[in-house]
């Protein structure tokens, strides 16, 4: 979206592909997960973002190929010829050959695995309100999240708060200590992104909402009642949401360039593809080293790449030098409920209720659209104040990790 | 609810049963069909409903048989025994035999078919974009609403404002003859609760939206590209929208009581099933005469009969004499879109701007939970000075009536 933007004055027919119509602001999916927002609030209709650019096209179509010696990329509408391509096709979970999490538990990337996120842990509550045995009625009442960075953070804290200010409420036999919510990270902090003093912040904050925070635990297997650790533990859970890792798209697998770690495109400073100076890769795609770190999977890089490309392309049309890209890091945010988040911004850490609401300004103004932003906004002071989860809602048809007797309701 | 409402001081429990964890609020889920409201907006959780009322506990579970003679209910969650029986399961589309719309059409009772109907509509413009041939271009924008009722008045009402305000703004390249909305009713008047002054206004309005109106005109079927009309006639569609027909829901079917027209069953004026005096029938699910004329399936008539069943259930339990119920009809409305409804009250009609007016507050007002209103609020507000419709997303993976090529898209 952003290397189309930053083309609208270039002398180019630019054509965007997605296989979405809308634009999904993904730092707040946690919290359609945890039933306070709607999925629409954090989804923008794509054509409603280009309606005034001229030169540019949508296509809503799935990317199935590249192919990048007769630039042309293969969709499923057919095929769209290419004088220059910039692929920001992101990432995607990374289970690290961990199958019956693939299988069994839930990740976060789309809309859609929100959704199903949401269905389930009502419905398991749903469930545990009608089952006798209390060892059964704790293991539907656990949830387990995997992995200590920003997103696992979140949506710890987010899922805590669910539960212990509303759920309970709504459940009046709930029992607070037959429900566990439970943090495994295998290093032993949490957000590395951020200083040791934040990351310790951020834990006891969690354990304070009565979040179990492991450290040095890997899960090896799940197999939708029972999370099975390395070091021999194992956790009944009826809920596991993998939060632990990210790789470049695969479609990226099949291209035949030179990739860097979790499968990205290694790419010149230029953000050009190795002998194919016509293609950009940018944002989780692309591999690209700052000092000897590789560039984090985070939209600022994303977007500052997506700038540089398209400023490329309009340079190389007009016969000028390109200019190499130079990553300058606004810093790090995260949330862990209420009044509580961890910032560092320009070299200064700063924790608690003035990170949280610098976290809510931001992401305000990060939202696309008016519209969203304000409805949003109206959610969260509702929620803020009323201490409430309005999107507590089963929809469609959730997922199924128990026998026959949920089967049916979650086929209702 | 209703009546689950009206138990609250009554010394009895209270189980309500429902398939959904959620209450809907039908007359706006057109709305959500037509991308003006996000489904949440319109459902409120049923635990949030009753959090203050002691005596009820709520079931989610689907209802599968009626044992009439045991007193107890089977469910999808096991047999539930009863008392004393309020039964008010409403009433499903009726084809009225036309089994090839039933498969290939969409009917609006379910969030799940408000949002279906929102992804279909959209896709198919999407497809259309990318489509050489005009014929098959218009086929594609062509949506058909079968039924002049207020449900397909207000569909095609909103159909209309969807595709001249919004999409028409998104899809540069359409032509806007190259779509049709299309209005089929069986009779010849629209809107057949109404007095004829207001039908004819109804008509008018929706032809001055590009809305063609068709009357006398029944379909036979419908193989999701072609509707066959019963004069011979055809229409080449990619949309049937079926609001023609309701009938009780079919689970009453196999309980063995009398039923009266559109499968609904013969109550006593008192509610209660001939024989059964500790059942009680209510709202699409009872037939009762008014005069000579059934009571209508909406829903006014199954509010009050819900408060008098409890009301009868109280008195029997304190040994009193039940009363008989008499239908206080409030009225109707129907809207077609901006500054324009219909409306009989007491006797008088009007209809234009002060109609749609009434019709605003009223809705408001019928919504269940200040945070729906706000929402709905909120966005009516922004839709009408903005000419918007904010929830123009395709999500999940709508229902294909296309060959290969679409399907691809939809899946993804």
């Amino acid at each position: 979206m952003n290397a189309a933007r930053a083309l609208q004055e270039a002398p180019v027919d630019v054509i965007l592909i997605d296989k979405h119509n809308y634009h999904l602001f993904q730092p707040l999916l946690y919290q359609v997960a945890t039933a306070g927002l709607s999925p629409t609030d954090i989804a923008y209709p794509v054509r409603a973002i280009f309606r005034k650019q001229k030169n540019l096209e949508f296509h809503l179509a799935e990317v199935t190929r590249i192919d990048v010696d007769e630039n042309c990329v293969q969709t499923s509408m057919g095929p769209v010829k290419y004088e220059y391509l910039i692929v920001a096709v992101g990432g995607e979970t990374n289970y690290f050959g961990v199958e019956s999490v693939a299988e069994n538990g839930f990740d976060l990337k789309s809309l859609q695995d929100a959704v199903s996120i949401r269905n389930h842990i009502l419905s398991m509550f749903e469930l545990a309100e009608q089952v006798e045995d209390p060892e059964e009625r704790m293991r539907l009442r656990t949830i387990v999240v995997v992995g200590g960075g920003p997103t696992g953070v979140e949506c710890a804290g987010a899922i805590s708060e669910l539960v212990r200010l509303v759920l309970q409420k709504d459940f009046p036999n709930l029992e607070p200590s037959e429900t566990r919510i439970i943090l495994l990270e295998m290093m032993d902090r949490l957000l590395p992104a951020f200083p040791e003093s934040l990351s310790r912040k951020a834990s006891q904050k969690l354990q304070q909402k009565r979040v179990e925070v492991h450290f040095q635990s890997a899960v090896t297997s799940y197999d939708g009642r029972r999370v099975e650790l390395k070091d021999g533990d194992s956790i009944d859970a009826a809920t596991l949401i993998w939060a632990a890792g990210v790789r470049a798209s695969s479609l990226l697998n099949e291209i035949g360039m030179p990739q860097g770690r979790q499968g990205r495109v290694v790419v010149e400073p230029t953000l050009q593809v190795p002998g194919y100076p016509n293609i950009y890769v940018i944002g989780d795609a692309a591999y690209m080293e700052d000092g000897d770190q590789p560039l984090p999977m985070v939209a600022p890089v994303a977007i500052q790449q997506a700038k540089v490309a398209a400023r490329n392309i309009r340079r190389t049309i007009e016969g000028r030098e390109l200019v190499l890209f130079e990553y300058k890091d606004p810093g790090s945010l995260a949330t862990i409920g209420r009044n509580a988040a961890v910032a560092r911004v320009k070299g200064i850490n700063f924790s608690g209720f003035v990170a949280w609401l610098v976290w809510l300004v931001v992401h305000l103004i990060w939202l696309v659209g008016f519209r969203n932003r304000l409805l949003v906004m109206v959610n969260w002071i509702w929620d803020y104040f009323l201490y409430d989860r309005g999107v507590r809602l089963i929809s469609g048809t959730p997922r199924s990790l128990y026998p026959e007797e949920i089967k049916e309701i979650e086929a209702s």
